[in-house]
């Protein structure tokens, strides 16, 4: 079945139509204590909302784990939960992993559709399929591929969002607009996040949902072309896993930032993508990014890092490169020596 | 991609065969301890079954829960299984549900090849993508659906069965025999389970697990069709929730064995199956799996329990019945008086 995405800020009336097209015998909705708490009186009078049997998990992607589902499975069968049951995740990326994941195995699956009250939620999480829990100290280690029968986009709870979570949420649609086209790359550059002005994000959110939702049309498993959505993220990961070394976690989406300007270096360096946007890209994330301070001395352990990410095939550095803005260059080996290479620059322009 | 199923007493042959056509990098095997020490010393010389880890699990139904899965997933961490890796499950409908269930949710999905070791492993469990384990005491409630890319079915282990084994698998092959055709299910009525004639039982399996696999990939996900296999099964879960009552639980297969003929019953009541093969089958039951004893004491747990089945959609009692050998008739409501007819005409026929 084909996923519906609703863009619209009228929760009410998209929750209608994300249902209307299902036979279902009852709506239970997953969330978490903090969009509990900061989202729901947004939506408290939606009737959907006030219908449905709520179960509410702790925050935080600590709690993203196997226990968590657990428990979610317990609260399902108290609410009779059955195959003709669907499920609606509220709530950022956590929520949407474990939800998804949550549902996706009970009783061999039911049917669920995301509601994501965050903007990281809105362009990554909640859309492309991917579910799962962390197990093990490894992210995401136990889930499926699973897509929401529907996805709810809407602006309407990003004034409950901090900046940082905003900015976070911003990366991956600059990500979204280097693996398209310079129009809209341009469009992500002029716009001020921190301006309020929720119209406008949300027809740039719709076209970068497009991106994502057209590159997993063309691969939902991961087997080749979704790669290119890892761009920034095998360095981004690198610079996360060292900040959690360092007892220093950065958001997501700031490594990612910061991981984005390694790979077009990267880029640069091995399909002469054009200077002048890796310029702009790294003048633009040093002004809403700052920076992550690294000395050479952190060079053999990010490169380690970067070699052990998840989506690598072996023991070599794996990159999801480009030669031009929409030009993707699938699964590079890229060398220690130009990974060196690349953070000596990555320092020079950013520090 | 097609399930290759492959019918064979030459293990080694059938396993290159599995593993072929497949990209992998390593293989992983999950079996149980009870396979491991009547079934593995058969194979110990098999190069594939010498060269992989092997994660043994505990035995019987008891443990295949989610607790067990994650002690799956962290020896597949230790294995560095990666996405890449194929699992191959080895033992009875525990290891392969199990088994099946973590290895799909692993890294978002490891491919898995199914080599059942017992008769109703090699007719039910592994064919078909129902994986999945236990929770809340409920049977299967967490799993997903998906298929073993490969299953090797061999008579060779059957050996090492109790004959109430055999027997419980060979009520689920009665049961493929009245879902397709006269004479098949003549052919299954003229073999000696007790014989040990075991290349007459791999031509009789092969027909079996083509049936179900037909069934199968017409309605993968058990939305219509494929619930004609629960043919024997909403009566015969009864029996067997009647029996773990009693604290005197009773075998699968002889619970469908008993649930095919309250089943047949009612199908003669509505339909008007034919009244000769309704006999034939309750003499069958009779002299091979006596009887499961009952007084109209028992009716209202009985129905209670019937209603209550996992397939049911509301409070009726629901069942796939025939009109003849081969004639389904899918998703029958059940009133009370015919099922408690249905119960008084079982206990003249078995009592």
């Amino acid at each position: 079945m084909e996923q519906q995405i609703i863009f619209s800020n009228d929760i009410p009336q998209s929750l209608n139509t994300a249902l209307g097209g299902l036979d279902y015998n009852k709506t239970v909705i997953i969330t978490d204590v903090n969009t509990r708490q900061f989202v729901f009186p947004k939506i408290a009078d939606v009737p959907v909302v006030k219908e449905s049997p709520c179960i509410v998990i702790n925050s935080g992607d600590i709690n993203k784990t196997v226990e968590t589902a657990a428990t979610v499975w317990k609260q399902l069968e108290t609410a009779a939960a059955t195959r003709r049951t669907v499920v609606i995740n509220i709530g950022g990326g956590v929520v949407t992993d474990l939800g998804g994941f949550a549902a996706s195995v009970f009783k061999r699956g039911l049917r669920f559709i995301n509601m994501p009250t965050t903007l990281l939620g809105a362009v990554d999480a909640a859309i492309g399929g991917k579910t799962g829990v962390n197990f093990g100290g490894l992210k995401n280690e136990i889930g499926v591929f699973n897509e929401a029968c529907a996805v709810v986009v809407s602006t309407l709870f990003f004034d409950t969002l901090p900046p940082t979570e905003l900015k976070s949420g911003y990366a991956e649609m600059l990500k979204h607009g280097l693996l398209s086209d310079r129009k809209y790359f341009a469009d992500l550059l002029g716009y001020d996040i921190t301006s309020g002005d929720r119209d406008t994000l949300l027809g740039l959110l719709k076209r970068s949902v497009t991106i994502k939702r057209d590159i997993v049309a063309a691969d939902p498993h991961e087997h080749g072309l979704r790669r290119v959505l890892n761009l920034g993220h095998t360095a981004g990961h690198a610079f996360e896993s060292l900040a959690m070394k360092r007892m220093k976690p950065v958001p997501h989406g700031y490594a990612v930032a910061w991981g984005l300007v390694v790979e077009l270096i990267l880029s640069h360096l091995i399909y002469k993508f054009p200077s002048d946007i890796l310029y702009t890209v790294a003048h633009y994330v040093g002004d809403n990014y700052g920076t992550f301070t690294i000395t050479c001395d952190d060079y053999d352990t990010l490169i380690a890092l970067m070699r052990h990410d998840k989506k690598s095939r072996g023991g070599e550095i794996n990159c999801s490169l480009l030669a031009d803005v929409g030009e993707m260059r699938l699964g590079t080996d890229v060398s220690t020596d130009d990974a060196k290479a690349a953070l000596d620059i990555y320092r020079d322009l950013l520090q």
